[in-house]
């Protein structure tokens, strides 16, 4: 009986001696490791390395050229770390700097080949690529929106609609507050878009966007709300590893994201919604965001839906970049001009744009706000540092969120 | 406008291209491939490197002797298969035998450092594990089960429950059958527990759980039913990544697994469930089941609840491991005999036992049956190939559902 007790322990318990190193290659080192400082350490071992970085979005950026298509573009690359090698084939490497709070990925390239830290299972996917995470949290500071604190939290459903449009069911993300399952009130709804890189599944990974609602919530900052993430490729059932493809290999080739096929289906989403949950179905109980190519969708929805959405928030948004030249559904791209002056004579409460100030879409941003400022239409808008980054749209969301439904 | 659109696309649609090498590493080869002959390749780009190797469970496993707390044993590790080196740095390895159609969990070893397969986006967390996944399926096969189709799905959702014996929120994953949310029936619930390695998470992950019931459901080989992923370590709120204690490291030395509080705090998981979902309230409308330390929480909780559930199953049950002599609530595991007396005088519809012909437990499970048999208490009992292996646990779990509820 002990040596049972033992080998149980053995195989479940004390995994890293032996059989984790087999299969699962147990940890050997710590990593990342923030230190009292602020800066931050990662760690590998590699005996037989001969070169080891890390490279990430806590490091600055570095202006890097590059030639697509025959036209020389420059963009800005995450910095690379060097670690120096120490004792017991263990690599290191520490940043100069105090780290500051944020949500950051990373990766490691031991040779030349980048794998994810093997000491950290804090793993994101981003479509078809995997980073490791470093949450650099700090009470007070804007990171803290998202952690996870004992406040009560709303549920996260994976939940499946009968798409008319594709001919299958697709799935979405719910988030229903804290307290909405005990209620008999109805609650407004905002439906959050991803980018060209994502899924039903990003803004609640990358995003944190569950975290956000939760913590705002809690503090007062924002009104109970549900939460509806959608996937913006309408040829998917769901998010890699979901679908019926089975596990096939996600492709960044996107059929069917930016023609204008979403955008006309997206009332029945809506529609799904208002019916299976309590909601205020009405403009003003319902709010619209995305990032990217979903703050394109953000404007196309609301400008050819102009009575459905009260609140509309454009984070980054991909517009003019030529897409609706090549829609399946042009119309809804169409009398631009004419469609703006429906929407403001609708009166909506808030048009809400954000972008970076070194985001390759500003100018087309900077474009449409001078549209709307020689018609005199009222929008909000904020400017951040840096790009087209995961961390301006987690701040995005935490502003747009305690402006709606007041 | 043409080189805005350019460099967007570059920027997601071309990732591969150069942004994605600097943060995310694109694929260079394709790996894993099945080919047409059933045999299975792996492939990873690592020029520099002198030796690669990956190891898996789709390998014959090999015995290995180890030596823990100066006791030699022995025990089942997955097998190696060792890469050779190709063009341009690509290493590669083929099956010298057809896959056999299942879910299985790899890792590679460049010069002896675990990483997982870097074309692979499929990863599977174990706690503080992860491994590259690889599903071969085959039409007819079991393994079919485990792959998601175009029939309707259940939500699946991350609920919180509040703790009364932990003094805090915990979470929950729970399955509602398609058609639950627009009918005013009652449903069956089942209960099903992971191992000391796992989370509310496990099941549905590596368990495939929410495929088995989504299949087995449209196939008509099992009733609609509510299914509840507990989490068995009640000092934790929730899995890893999920919970207030932040992006710390998971460790394997878990508090407050085996030692009768888990067991004494199901009823109040019950309770919620009950009041929070349209449940059959009552005995005929419950049962429970789990994987090794999750079957020695089954056995423990149905024989301490004995009007609780019609249905219990055991899964490579981790009993007669002696963790009940260090247990914080002995009662729970006090006067067995009596407690089966008391039990199966209650005639419960099934206890269901199943275990691998190698696995370590089976001789504690021997003895087990041994004791019923004795006192001619009827179960039902599945002796499978194999060790104590998630294999096992989701063929178990495809075996029990259909018998609930009948």
């Amino acid at each position: 009986m002990k040596k049972t007790l033992l080998l149980f322990a053995a195989m479940f318990l004390g995994l890293s001696a032996f059989a984790q190193q087999a299969l699962y290659g147990g940890p050997q080192t710590e990593s990342p490791v923030i230190n009292p400082d602020g800066t931050v350490t990662f760690r590998i071992q590699a005996p037989k390395a001969v070169k080891v970085e890390v490279t990430g979005d806590f490091l600055p950026t570095e202006k890097v050229e590059v030639e697509f298509n025959g036209q020389k573009m420059t963009y800005d690359a995450p910095g690379v770390g060097v670690f120096k090698e120490g004792r017991g084939g263990v690599w290191e490497y520490t940043t100069p700097f105090k780290v500051a709070p944020e949500l950051y990925n990373y990766s490691f390239r031991v040779d030349g080949q980048t794998v994810l830290d093997p000491n950290n299972v804090f793993v994101n996917r981003d479509v078809a690529s995997l980073t490791s995470l470093l949450l650099v949290d700090e009470p007070g500071a804007r990171s803290d929106l998202y952690a996870i604190h004992r406040v009560p939290h709303g549920t996260v459903s994976k939940v499946w609609y009968p798409s008319a449009t594709a001919g299958f069911d697709r799935r979405l993300t719910v988030y229903t507050p804290a307290g909405y399952e005990t209620s008999k009130a109805k609650y407004p709804v905002l439906y959050v878009l991803h980018g060209i890189g994502g899924d039903e599944d990003a803004w609640v990974t990358q995003g944190r966007a569950t975290q956000i609602l939760d913590n705002l919530i809690a503090r007062g900052e924002a009104k109970p709300m549900i939460v509806v993430f959608t996937n913006g490729n309408i040829s998917e059932e769901a998010a890699p590893l979901e679908n019926s493809t089975g596990y096939t290999r996600p492709t960044m080739s996107l059929p069917q994201t930016m023609e204008g096929t979403f955008e006309t289906a997206f009332p029945e989403i809506v529609k799904f919604i208002d019916s299976r949950y309590r909601t205020i179905a009405k403009k003003q109980g319902r709010a619209i965001c995305g990032l990217s190519m979903g703050g394109f969708h953000t404007l196309y929805i609301t400008l050819n839906n102009p009575d459905m959405f009260n609140y509309s928030g454009m984070f980054s948004a991909a517009i003019g970049t030529g897409s609706e030249e090549k829609a399946a559904h042009k119309e809804i791209y169409e009398n631009i001009d004419g469609k703006l002056a429906t929407y403001f004579a609708h009166k909506p409460a808030l048009l809400w744009i954000g972008i970076g100030s070194t985001d390759f879409l500003i100018q087309s941003n900077n474009e449409f706000r001078a549209k709307l400022d020689a018609a005199g239409y009222p929008y909000k808008y904020m400017e951040t540092d840096g790009g087209h980054i995961w961390r301006n749209w987690r701040i995005y969301l935490s502003e747009f969120v305690p402006l709606l439904f007041k």
